[in-house]
């Protein structure tokens, strides 16, 4: 859930006159974003978002995502482009804090994807990796392998969420560490491609959002967070060979994967797992158990880990 | 901040298949309602509301609403009407909650509202006033006079929300019940107009809205609630002439108060206060310090109870 600042209707008409899009007629907070303020604005010539930037996106970032998503809107993926005035200004301060407007996208958030909305998601990813592959501006991966053990020790005693979990991720970051690959392809990627962040229209994706994790990593771990988010069961533990197969497929359809790659996948799908199980288990610790938010439970991706440590987990990337 | 009740697409898409309103293209949660799941729902034809009810709106008074709106909506007060579905239902089941898909209004909640725009809310209220005097149902105002000592004792110690507080309410309960009028006019009134229940596009009034505490009462109480939330500074130390003038010759240009009506005003006020400092003081009270919800200050409605005790406090509802 969102954390709303609040944005006085004299200061929203002061932002929206420095653009050429009408006046406004409508400006309702949403739900959207994790911590964000997000606003669906409304005006007389069209709809937008207005994104105030809270804590979680450093300001120092925003023009590397304003030109990530400016490179990509203009190559034609549906992701968001920040609008810029008329002076060519996409960062604005609103309410002491950095905003955007940001173009609308429809579409709904997928919750349970088909192996058609699969097949489009996989094809969607290939798309915008093709499209940001000549993209100059890169970013550290905060989020990324070399962060990993820092997270872990950051989260204190999995042991508090899971008995038995600290042994786990100690064996799983060693062994990563020792296997990691070191010249895979990589460029820009999204990072955190779960179906909620995909807007679709039937099996037809109409945008690709929250792009606020995006970093330089390799193109091929950008497949396995992918995987391992679209194609399992809501518990983590079965993974939906069909869907999976879409997912493959419909990401074949754009980008041819190299050996190396095809090779990598398992190892690399272990390590998102790992990546979103320390994170989850972070804010699991972290977060009082009667706080207002909702707790991600870290167990699901602790059960993907489990599937993609097994022997034939390169059976799961299989595109046909 | 409101609550969400997660709705699935397939779920979404079947119950606007009930309607005319064309196809889904995109639905996002909003921060908009206290304790209902609200969604901006976009079809290919309009955007809509979509309400689902929680906790704080009965099952059985949602017939009264849509009554209510209905009524008002087709006296061309600016309300957001629940919509018919084919077969004339407006209450539907959605995950497992009773909804509403309802008419979607432009304009910006106000919260710093100026004298052009007091006086356009005063006109506004006359006009939902005469609108509604017609209006053949009716509905206990579970907020109202007879409550409050109810509401004053399930709040607990008010002493500790401020020291001295619980002498103050006990001494205004008993002032309030020796003097509550028995005989002014009466009718459904909206009890809640405060500055974000009313959308303006400039000074225009666009949409009166959130009328879940809509119930029979006098309609001169709903002028004090609505004097009581409008021309006070934020503290409730201060009363606003100008404003308050505007507010009551707006309200005059539409209804004409009766001799007693005008003399029951500062008495009226003191309950209107006495309502939101005892909600808020329960609030208070109930809501742990830490939770993630903004728990409002009592303070300012007792700030507002203090002026409106004060001698002079008729010449607050002058018009002139």
């Amino acid at each position: 859930m969102a954390v709303y600042t609040h944005v006085d209707p004299d200061d929203l008409a002061a932002l929206v006159a420095r653009y050429d899009i009408g006046t406004v007629i409508s400006c309702k907070g949403i739900a959207e974003g994790v911590e964000n303020s997000n606003f669906l604005l409304e005006t007389t010539k069209e709809r937008f978002i207005l994104t105030l930037y809270e804590k979680r996106v450093r300001e120092s970032d925003l023009p590397f995502f304003v030109d990530l998503l400016g490179h990509l809107a203009a190559k034609d993926c549906p992701v968001p482009a920040m609008i810029r005035d008329r002076d060519g200004t996409a960062i604005q301060q609103v309410a002491g804090k950095s905003a955007c407007i940001i173009q609308f996208l429809t579409g709904i958030s997928l919750t349970k994807p088909t192996t058609g909305q699969c097949e489009a998601a996989g094809a969607a990813l290939g798309a915008m990796h093709r499209a940001v592959a000549d993209f100059a501006g890169s970013r550290e991966n905060s989020m990324g392998h070399q962060h990993w053990r820092g997270i872990a020790k950051a989260a204190g005693d999995l042991d508090v969420v899971v008995p038995g979990l600290q042994a786990v991720v100690d064996a799983e970051l060693g062994f990563l560490d020792a296997h990691w690959p070191t010249d895979l392809p990589a460029h820009v990627i999204h990072a955190d491609l779960f179906p909620d962040n995909v807007l679709m229209l039937g099996d037809t994706v109409t945008g690709l959002i929250d792009f606020y994790f995006a970093a330089s990593d390799y193109r091929a771990y950008d497949v396995a967070v992918t995987h391992a988010s679209w194609v399992f069961s809501t518990d983590g533990t079965r993974c939906d060979t069909a869907r999976a197969r879409a997912l493959m497929r419909g990401y074949a359809s754009e980008i041819a994967l190299t050996d190396a790659e095809v090779a990598a996948l398992p190892l690399l799908a272990r390590g998102a797992s790992l990546r979103f199980l320390l994170t989850r288990a972070h804010d699991w610790v972290h977060t009082p158990a009667d706080a207002l938010v909702t707790r991600k439970d870290p167990t699901p991706f602790l059960n993907r880990l489990r599937r993609y440590q097994a022997d034939d987990a390169a059976s799961l990337f299989a595109s046909a």
